[in-house]
């Protein structure tokens, strides 16, 4: 039986510079969007700190999330509906559950989570199933409908079709971001044809695979992919930005532990320091928020809280070289060393920060992070997995690609009197 | 005599999705971006309020002031270069001035300028002639240079053909609103053929003119501008952003005025307040700092402040009608009687906005605000104003076209049993 | 009741440049676009002879056809489908006419129509209920049904709504031709947004009309429409090639009419010339036979003859004047005199051409052109005359603007020793 | 010593809708522009036969010839010039090349050379050479000038640089036609990243090399180069198209040794099938007279030949089988000797046809087509080749695709009374 879904006297829609409109014909959709967790969104970037280096990706997750919401509409209302494998009772929580997926992301959400040990998904389920505007308004579609979309989003849902639509190695959420990201940044790599891709997806019992005719489009998709990932998301720039924020929460936290005297209360980290985050304080949580305590916080008497918040704050970033932990460990380790000699903490002034991906594999069974593989569905109806059919997948497919900075202020390396002889070593080894 | 100007080892580029990329080859330029006034300008939206009507809209005017940049240094150094009538020593003038054109803008300005009585101008002039690190880098190229670019800006330079680059009818600044707000909201009404209209700009002896063969691409701009200024910045939603913005400044002010104690302490106001703004403090607000204010005063006990706090957070907009100030004044009248009689402060929440614009204007001296016209150069070298040649243009030019509209809070008007008699007279007048 | 029509196994596509893809789901359809009598289309140029001004629009009528539809298979399909105002049994006959709208369309049609006295709708009719293999798949929907088809491309159908859909101010070829010809152009004037445009249209009675929020997209289409005519199809240079072109024609009728034996016989010719065209041979006629001819025409003892034909296929074009018929009659026949004397016959030599076109206009009866007015659809259901609404329209609207331009054979006009003098003169009035 | 350039009083500009605009700025270039020999190539469509599967690529060589001159400007103007290692002395050289490359391309190159045996470079080389508007042209610059361009053109000069611009596995004619066919047809996977391509290119000695920074983009423009290969430039229909043309100029060229009468006499043919083309016989060959002969020929008696023009004409084509030579070539014989049993000419009516690619290759010294590799200039100077430094094109590197298909006729094999069991057993073997 499907879930109850008023539809709208007239359709509305949102101009969206990458699909052109987003069109919203269900009640509940339109009264989502309008939500204060959904709205909250606006004000968290989809990219964290990237617009420090690409300075047009300013756009937020409110932006995306509506994207990855009419790419599902796109598919169920326009490719699935009245095909036999597809349940058209499935339509609203594929469309609810695209719209909501990133519902519990948190400001910076990798640097937060990571120092805080969070997780941006539990937050997701639990606002959907809490008390709160969104689950009131899902609630609307029947008393079971909220827990069925936040598992369709936590990928436990038995309903699998629904679940690949929206997290599988081709789902709605990439297809947008990958392109939304290609289009505010500018950058040309995150291009592929979506429209082609959208047009050969075909829903079979427990997943969605595509009809071979769009194989091309698919292996472009997986290129593109690869390259943003390398061009944009893991810019070493934008990690040296990534590296000054966590170090700031870690800072934070640890003057907190410590009993330090903030001049600049930090109220709404209290409850994060301390690991009791409520949901109600966690929705209070956004960049302006935290924007705001590290433009505070530059004036506190802390001097490495102090120096990173204004790095942070005016764009004044860490250089970085190269680095190869398996062979260079003794270098970091002398390094380490020197930088104590010198006065500059390496715990905050000397980071390692590894990024790592892997741009398509298919499905291998006990490894850590399965994932299911990409169906390509043949003239005669059998299915044949994607590196299979493609040379250009077979070629990277599995291939983990990773790489190492080492990241550290150059600005505090230049001579001075004091500790002119050390600087100048540490300078001499960095080779800058 | 021209300025002092170190250049860069290697030209630097920034990705830019309107102009492909912005490039750097001058190191006071990479060291003015670098600057922290100029980085502050991350944190100041473009377009205000728009992003809430048009979600792409998230850019800020960082962003646009590199855009500027970028045409000014295309026009400098691609079409005027080695022109007689152009003197190349004005190039670094032209270049720091269309960089920094935007410098002084405040949070939300044209609220903010509004309600303060604050100009974004005089604090561009004092930014760049006060204690500030663009000034430090400016004074590198000449003790006067700070000043000579201070009064580009200010339009009061007799450098006139580097005024108009920066600011005319069709200038650097436009050009580039124009096309980045169309790429970020997605509107296709703001493009034109930029590329066209930078080949055939002339340095003249006190402004800049262009090729007679340019001029539909003028005559699209134009079109483009007017678009764009009914479409995107004229919104009606939009517009009504704005309304509940003003009001909230003006509620904040009032409070103060009358010794209201503020739970969250408006510690970044109270020289705005108090009309004592320093440089110095001015520097400190941003976009992240104004809205961290509003999230706080969503719980004061103030009714009117936490409301329209809630409002603009969570993006709970008003309703609009249309409204003729010269026929229905007494509507008006009567509306805001109700409106009180009601318990609704129409002060606040009965708000008449208008908007205005004249796409184009040739000169008519004596006027409140002069406009340059834009001249045409004819194939015997002689100059033509361009509604003289263009029918288009003509037909439209010096028409200014004015839009009123009535904002109010529908959800504040439904029945309740108190005063459920007064707000189904409200409705009928508002027809709603 | 409706025609009948077969639907495909599977849905048909075309890569399209301009709309993404062409879908085909109707049998009937995808074997119309199998006739040879539609693929001829691809040998007859969408622009005539503007590929000589802008080398990309080389383009067919093939590929503006199949657009058409596609705009018509969206209206349709996507926005007209379940309104009760639109009968869903004139599907397949709006689908057909916007296919088939240009079939009966010559080589280079307007010069050939001018010279030939031929009108291209003519044959559009006569192929469409002739002996062909279009005809004979019309038939297959219902023997009325070629009739029904040609009625609405001539205008005459009373299916009012399906007339407007393919032939009023705003229908589905006017927005077909501007953004193709834009796109392979290059020039930026054509593009609008479409989009915004389908969204609105509304079947109403006896006409399609566009809900008041999309006038803006509809005075965007205006302003394209004007741009185009006046940046690429009236450009002077192409017009300067269809002079040439014309004068071929021209000179080939005439030498037959005196019994000129032509090295290389004109036997696709003659019965154009005798003006005993029929169905069959105009079908055989297209742009690669026209070429043919005027190769092999360029060794043709006839001297005008020859020289036209080397000038259009090397494009060798002549030189243009602005002229005013009004105020310089006198100098025109001053100059046809003294072009008689060099020996340059002024018939093929010296020609006026005159370009007029009216951007917009309302229903002004009894004129020579009746042109139905866009009417807008206003929130309270009634209807307003677009230029009623918009200012830029009105700016416009009945203001017919007409260019006239003398060409003529710069080449022949330098000096040479015999009519040194006459060249001259000649020369000197022209100022070149 | 650099050849002789006047400059244009003015630069002048093309419209290009891949590059925006085409500059030119020598004499010699319009020159070269506007001879007959350059202008007969937009008689000869850049992609031969793709247009009857891509509706928008009907763009010529002409276009694609204008795009390569402006890809080959830029780079030396922009980039090269003043860099020490570049001899701004060749700078004519390049320009003329580049603009020239494809002069020597005949109609439907491909399958011309294949039937008579012959080749564009050849022709390229005698038309510079030979006694042409062209070789006039570049004559003026220098009496070596012709020759040089020609040597450059033939890879044979040794001015390296000039020849890896214009023929290496990254050049001007690759980047321009990625583009231009990509967007001619629309499809989107040739787009790449040109602007960055050319921002890193720089000369050493004897090659081209590229900015390790600009990696990705290479990267993406290899990826760009496979997917157009297969497809668009190798996708099966216009392969079929493909066999049918080179099937009517075989059957021609038999029919006329074997004495065959024509109806419609090959006058331009006589001198291509008794292999004593001139080139001036060849320059008076385009497309437009292969088309009218197809199109004369429809009407021969011979029924195989006239069969073909009608399915080249008409776009009736063949359909396709995959075939795999190493394992059914039994199946071949079996189906050759059926198809002579059922009355269908296995020699024009059962054609394999086969594709193959190598997307990037280093050198590997003594095969039959060295290519240069494509090496990056690293941080330090020293040069790495490119599948060294990047997985993605080392994962493909040296690995040749090939595709074979077997294409037939397939309306000759449906039922008919005579054949009907022979016919029945082939559509059996080829399962349709």
């Amino acid at each position: 039986m499907g879930f109850l879904s008023e539809k709208l006297n007239e359709e509305k829609v949102f101009k969206d510079p990458v699909h052109s409109y987003v069109h919203v014909r269900d009640k509940i959709i339109w009264d989502l969007i309008g939500t204060k967790e959904f709205q909250r969104l606006r004000r968290i970037k989809q990219l964290g700190t990237t617009f420090l280096t690409f300075h047009g990706a300013e756009h937020s997750r409110f932006n995306h999330s509506l994207g990855v919401y009419e790419i599902t509409r796109r598919i169920v209302d326009d490719v699935f509906s009245g095909r036999p494998e597809w349940d058209q009772d499935d339509r609203l929580i594929a469309l609810c559950a695209s719209l909501l997926h990133d519902l519990g992301h948190g400001p910076f959400s990798h640097a937060f989570e990571k120092v805080f040990d969070l997780d941006h998904e539990e937050f997701t389920r639990a606002i959907i199933l809490g008390d709160t505007e969104v689950n009131r308004i899902l609630q609307r579609a029947g008393t079971d409908f909220p827990k069925q979309v936040a598992e369709v989003i936590a990928k436990t849902s038995d309903k699998k079709q629904v679940v690949s639509l929206i997290s599988s190695q081709i789902d709605a959420d990439r297809m947008d971001y990958l392109l939304r990201d290609a289009y505010f940044t500018g950058v040309s790599y995150g291009f592929f044809d979506m429209e082609r891709i959208l047009r050969v997806m075909r829903p079979r019992e427990d997943q969605v695979v595509f009809k071979h005719s769009g194989m091309h489009a698919i292996e472009d998709y997986i290129m593109s992919r690869y390259q943003m990932y390398w061009q944009v998301y893991f810019h070493p720039v934008s990690r040296g930005a990534e590296v000054i924020l966590t170090k700031i929460l870690h800072r934070a936290k640890d003057l907190n532990s410590q009993g330090y005297a903030f001049r600049h209360e930090p109220l709404h980290f209290y409850s994060v320091f301390e690991g009791k985050l409520t949901v109600e304080d966690y929705l209070k949580l956004d960049e302006s928020i935290i924007l705001y305590y590290f433009q505070m916080w530059q004036e506190e008497e802390d001097a490495i809280l102090s120096d990173l918040c204004r790095r942070f704050v005016n764009r004044n970033l860490f250089k970085f070289a190269e680095f190869d932990p398996a062979k260079e460990y003794k270098k970091l380790a002398e390094l380490t060393g020197l930088f104590r000699k010198a006065g500059i903490d390496p715990e905050y002034y000397l980071v390692v920060d590894s990024s790592s991906d892997l741009p398509y594999d298919f499905y291998r069974p006990g490894e850590e992070e399965e994932r299911l593989p990409i169906n390509l569905l043949m003239k005669r109806g059998d299915l044949r997995e994607l590196s299979r059919e493609s040379e250009i997948v077979e070629a990277i497919s599995g291939k983990r690609r990773t790489d190492h900075k080492l990241y550290y202020p150059a600005d505090f390396l230049l001579d001075d009197s004091s500790k002119k002889n050390i600087k100048k070593q540490i300078r001499s080894i960095l080779d800058f």
